[in-house]
């Protein structure tokens, strides 16, 4: 019998308490939340077997799942240290970032107890334990780097979330930060920050953004995010994000100098270029 | 019997045609499109009931709706003053900018004949007399700006529309445009620029863009729009939109000093307001 112990069920947590019990691994799953009435709403619905705190439950858990912010799991790891274990558990997160999350967890690792970070690449502009769902991460990409981990202890982790047929991909910290930064930390301060200027701009407009069609809402259905958790990321991928940014501008003085001086050509080849990627994109999801 | 041209039966030209179908004033319209194939099919399917040429059919309609692009609106406006017209006939258009379509109309409305600018706020990223629809345009803002028309056109052209219950809005050509620009010409760029840096900086990444959950699919979804109409609009609008990307890469640049310093509080204030911004958006969407 696996026993996981989630910590920190909301979205993605929660989410994953409901894939793990429809898998063959049948694990019993302990749930800590900070939040009392979403954990007991889960126990309630029969997702998570028992309410935990995850210091008090720890020692029972063949895979402890850090599933809050960054922040959090940082903390987490520094006080599992302290904490006694099963000798074969293994500890792993769901945070957006990985850089700062794999240096935090060297302490543990070097108590030899095995870490691996994780990053499902699924969410939802809604948060929270009861915008969770089964299929929330059907089909999704799910990172992994590498820390400690013996091949046992991920196939187990990964017969755990079986039933959502994730792609798995292994890669370094330093890559996956590069990677998510791109197509997921810097959109979101961009649609922010497109809502931010419409808002300002249009303040003193009687139709102003009411007039606003699918394409603006679609573009700008991210920025409905939570400001905590998006504050949490920006902080702890500062750096690349910073650089990203500076790119992004640096593209978009290209093509605002081709629409002022009206070079027809460049900004033809601008929107072409985009068209084509978006329709691969569009083509890829859809043969998987 | 009312007769109506439509010329440029594209996605919104003949989404119109199917809405003044179902209108009570039944018009009889006569369709005008550069694509043969489209013409025919609007007519095999009912939704015209004549091919014709614009300069060829014009004396024969109480209303020329001009759909095509903003380039061809401006040649067809300098064509229809040399042509024979019905005395009471209103000239309209649906381009996307109206600075420049307003200026273009002058020589006609010198002639006495009425135009109206107008814009209806609807679109798809696909285009096309096929994916037009009856409901393209259910609850759109629609734009009218005065031109020469009387108050007996405007009623017979929004009676042909009722069926869309539109929210037909006034304002002069500038603050349109600038409005526009604010709500989807900028937006256009942003995401259309958004996938080419992404698609640059992850080129040689193994996974790179298809690792994209939702969240950056939506964000870029305008960016798969038709190449040809969107380089038309930045040529047409191009002194707006460049304004408005400077004090958008104005914002850009604060909230990335923020993250460059971890300023929590100032991310935190960037996020929520952005957050609540967009919220409100949905929820005034939902009660309309």
């Amino acid at each position: 019998m696996t026993t996981v112990l989630i910590s920190g069920l909301g979205l993605i947590g929660s989410s994953m308490a409901r894939i793990m019990k429809q898998s063959d691994v049948q694990p019993t799953i302990l749930g800590d939340d900070p939040n009392d009435d979403t954990s007991q709403f889960l126990l309630d619905q029969g997702i998570i077997d028992e309410r935990v705190t995850l210091l008090n439950a720890a020692s029972r858990a063949d895979i402890i799942v850090l599933a809050g912010p960054v922040s959090v799991i940082i903390g987490q790891l520094g006080q599992l240290v302290k904490t006694k274990l099963k000798p074969n558990a293994l500890v792993t997160d769901v945070g957006s970032t990985k850089m700062q999350v794999m240096a935090a967890s060297k302490p543990l690792q070097e108590r030899n107890i095995a870490f691996m970070g994780g990053h499902p690449m699924a969410g939802s502009h809604k948060t929270g334990a009861r915008a969770g769902k089964e299929d929330l991460l059907d089909n999704a990409v799910y990172f992994l780097v590498d820390g400690s981990q013996t091949a046992t202890q991920t196939a187990l982790f990964k017969a755990c979330l079986e039933p959502a047929k994730l792609r798995w991909v292994t890669m370094s910290a330093e890559a996956h930060d590069g990677l998510v930064s791109e197509i997921s930390h810097v959109p979101h301060v961009l649609a922010a920050n497109l809502v931010n200027t419409a808002d300002h701009q249009l303040k003193h407009d009687a139709v102003g953004l009411n007039a606003a069609a699918g394409g603006f809402k679609s573009t700008t259905r991210i920025a409905g995010a939570d400001p905590t958790m998006w504050t949490a990321i920006m902080l702890s991928n500062s750096e690349v994000i910073s650089e990203q940014l500076t790119s992004y501008m640096k593209q978009l003085k290209q093509i605002q100098s081709a629409i002022e001086t009206h070079d027809a050509d460049q900004i033809y080849q601008f929107f072409a270029h985009a068209q084509s990627v978006r329709e691969r994109l569009d083509r890829e999801g859809e043969t998987r």
